[in-house]
């Protein structure tokens, strides 16, 4: 038996068709989207805006998964008729409008070229009063609302994204019946369902990102959304009562899609979930584990039993009963930028190449912790987790007339590690169990100075998932739980996932140096984090941005 | 009528000739000291090791001295005959040993070769630990000593350099007989001084170097400097008991010194002094400007009437009455690194060459102040004023994901302006009045950008001295005076020197920016130099310092 993951990134898909008995990889293809820059519609005059074209999503689904099977199909023991489920994972909050039929408005050639009818890819950044004002109307009425994320509704987010919209092209607004998270959609589509009232929403997208929680009835109530605006209301309407988690499938694919992929009408879609989720359950994910996907920002996966829930995380952006793996809670955290910082430093200051990643890795490996005298926050994107603070900058201290760009390069390292522990000493002073870390991505696999450096920093076992597809796997584990080709995720993960044989344990030497970098770190993050009320220094990076864009005016 | 000025710097000296009626040079040279590394003693095992040998010194004197004549020769109305003075300029504290015919120990072959007989440049850092202990000991003895220089004395200085050697070379210590500034023993040079205690010695290199003031008798008194080490005690005796001001001639030109120079025999020399201290009368410094010579560091140089001295200004690291200017008290002030932070910022860390600086310029000079939304402290090599404390470093704070290296380059020169402010407004508060600022040095002549954004920051009216060689220039204008070519340093200062036409006036708009962003210089300064008692930062550098020198040894 085989299932299908289907992975929907920024710029293109990933399918991967994977061997239920024992996790085997027989087939993957990647499909970039045509559309837009990379995938990404843009807008040369106004740098916030990402939309993605729901046409590009159909296109890339049928041919990814055409070519990872036909992948697979080279290979002994491998037949299309054993595919027995389908799971998809996509980038989230990225909502996208849709007609009463549930097709995507911008498959009608009416609205193919308007942008507000796309698809508002996740890191969309338009909608910036928009989440301020949710924000703001729920801390003075509905404070319960954004508890659980930190107090901050974030402009990436589901309804921010839809008010935006109402705003700015209304006539999109009211042309679109409902809107579906991608996440949703996709399955919906492989399904064949022709009314969004019937669409099975998943709870990772539905509590993470639309505020919906079983204890408050679901989605925010209609008063507090007609205090947003009236038409807010009546699309709740049009939204849904109940979200589901992972062992509820989607639904099951329908004939015209079962004949376009050559796989068998029927057989059940597992209900979609954010990459992150899917990827965390690919990593192995189980109470705890912490899994950590770290590229150009980092996401923190964690599960707790319910017994522990509900109760809310100071700073911790999503807490969310049956999110990720069903039976637990799902706690998600992260910070906005890593490898972006790092991309940064090489080439935007040093305007190096790629390779320049390698020769200061190569350097910065020689260096002993605390041996630079450097110390930095690794805020150049703000903060996400636990300060939730997106106008924060980055900082550095302690250069000299000798300091080199490759101690800068650790420093950075160094500072992206602190911040991953103030995340695990948030979750674990709220008993969060975290024994151990697994990670995914690209800069886990290829940068052993940074898994070492965080081994050192945190005092965590640090191991990287053995898959390089660990999103696309776990939506596999997905549909091979509702497949019952397993009974249920922890032994669907037992059997199918893996962590490579090389951990990094922490090197109790540098351990001790950490130590003492990290309190010096605590000391500048909470005092310019606003946390430190005594040496309040916020306001120094706030005033800064407001003169920046004083002066850019 | 024509003086020679004669300025001893780092890697060369220079000779000019100068017309004394207007100030016209009629011929310059440079020599480059042949000993060293570019005229530097330096030591593999010891990077704080800095010397030079004396031996160099009278080898450029004679060559630079007379190809500058032949130069002047060249031009019409010049003749040797008619060469009525000489000055001469040193770095400093930069003392040497002689022995008792006021010979220099190096230049006897036994000694020659020995690093603790040459004479010990001004930036020779062996001596960190007799600093500290000098000042440790004066704060509960004398705190008077050192209350004029920032209750720090620096291990650049006279008496920490003699009791390092003391301790490190005692053979050295025991063969000398007196040890002299080089300021003052070039003069005593060209005079045929034959008995260290007829050097008539600087009030400059006296006051600023060896805690010498009238007040007190003098230099530190016996018991003092006996619990220093029982020998210094001893040495005082051959030092001195009194040093002047520049109307007092340090000799004449004795004959052998005559000939070698082709110069009348018995003409004047002027008093030596440090080289900023004739480079701020080269500015023609008067009560109301500020010089700032303006290189890798900064040197701040101002004078106020005598009837409002004396007095301390705390952080202020020399008040001197007599220095710089005859009748006035003069006032040192400076930072530890500016043109030295660009070096390290374009080739350090970017790894460019010189020209980078251009193009980072261009770059910069197309951004508004605040645009970047950077912010940084001038610290990279400590804070000379007014925080005293080499124990400093650097920081940078407001980056984001898109700083690119020259919005860093802009911030590091806003940085070094706000430096200057602080020193200023220090000055300031202390009724040193200052309403116009003449800058010398390299940068000051080829950085209108640097210039602008120093006059906007500060609210002054930024000029650039007509001279590149303001140094030899001032010891030229010091030799007029005491040949009775001009009749005192006004009128002299105002018939041979000037400024160039082009000022820089503050823009009344980016200065209301620079206020902002002041108060947010000052708001870090305050709490990571320690003044901000309530919001102490200072820790935070030093214990990077403690954790790194940890890692390295």
């Amino acid at each position: 038996m085989f299932t299908v993951g289907i992975d929907f990134g920024t710029n293109s898909v990933r399918a991967l068709v994977v061997r239920c008995a024992d996790g085997e990889e027989f087939g993957s293809a990647v499909f970039p989207y045509p559309g837009g820059r990379q995938g990404v519609i843009l807008d040369a005059k106004d740098h916030h805006l990402a939309r993605q074209h729901p046409g590009d999503h159909l296109l890339g689904l049928e041919k990814s998964v055409n070519a990872a099977l036909a992948a697979a199909a080279r290979k002994r023991g491998f037949a299309r008729d054993q595919v027995v489920g389908i799971g998809i994972d996509t980038t989230g909050s990225s909502p996208l409008p849709v007609d009463a039929n549930n097709r995507a408005l911008a498959l009608n050639p009416k609205w193919k070229r308007n942008p507000h009818a796309q698809c508002w890819l996740w890191k969309d950044h338009t909608s910036i009063d928009e989440a301020a004002q949710i924000t703001e109307l729920a801390a003075s009425l509905r404070p319960q609302y954004i508890a659980k994320c930190g107090n901050t509704y974030s402009p990436e987010w589901f309804w921010a994204k839809i008010l935006h919209c109402l705003r700015v092209a209304p006539d999109v607004f009211d042309a679109a019946y409902s809107w579906v998270e991608l996440a949703d959609w996709i399955p919906s589509v492989l399904s064949e369902i022709s009314k969004p009232e019937r669409i099975t929403r998943g709870i990772c997208c539905a509590g993470h990102k639309a505020l919906y929680h079983e204890s408050w009835g679901g989605l925010p109530d209609k008063e507090f959304l007609g205090m947003l605006h009236p038409k807010l209301a009546e699309l709740r309407d049009r939204l849904y009562e109940k979200a589901y988690d992972a062992h509820t499938p989607a639904g099951k694919l329908g004939y015209e899609w079962a004949e376009r992929l050559g796989l068998p009408a029927n057989i059940p879609i597992a209900i979609g979930a954010m990459d992150v989720h899917y990827g965390a359950i690919g990593c192995g994910i189980q109470e705890g584990v912490l899994v950590k996907v770290i590229g150009t920002s980092s996401c923190d996966c964690a599960v707790v039993s319910p017994d522990l829930v509900p109760r809310n995380i100071p700073g911790i952006c999503g807490i969310v009963p049956g999110a990720i793996l069903p039976g637990y809670c799902g706690i998600e955290a992260g910070q906005a930028a890593v490898g972006d910082i790092f991309n940064w430093w090489t080439e935007v200051v040093c305007e190096g190449d790629a390779d320049l990643h390698a020769t200061l890795t190569k350097e910065a490996a020689r260096l002993k912790p605390g041996q630079s005298g450097l110390l930095a926050l690794d805020w150049n994107n703000g903060n996400r987790t636990v300060l939730v603070d997106p106008m924060l900058t980055g900082l550095l201290v302690g250069q000299t007339l000798h300091t080199t760009r490759a101690e800068i390069y650790r420093a950075l390292i160094e500072a992206t590690a602190f911040g991953a522990r103030v995340i695990l000493e948030r979750l674990k002073e709220h008993h969060v169990p975290v024994q151990r870390i697994v990670c995914a991505g690209g800069i886990a696999e290829k940068n052993p100075l940074l898994m070492q450096i965080y081994a050192d920093v945190t005092g965590c076992v640090m191991q990287v998932a053995a898959s390089t597809q660990a999103c696309a796997l776990g939506a596999a584990v997905g549909a091979a739980v509702v497949a019952e080709a397993h009974p249920d995720f922890p032994t669907a993960q037992e059997a199918m996932t893996s962590v490579l044989p090389k951990a990094y344990r922490p090197n109790a030497a540098h351990q001790r140096t950490y130590d003492e970098l990290y309190r010096l770190y605590r000391r500048m993050h909470d005092a310019f984090g606003g946390l430190d009320k005594s040496a309040d220094f916020s306001r120094v990076m706030k005033d800064l941005l407001v003169l920046k864009r004083t002066a850019r005016a």
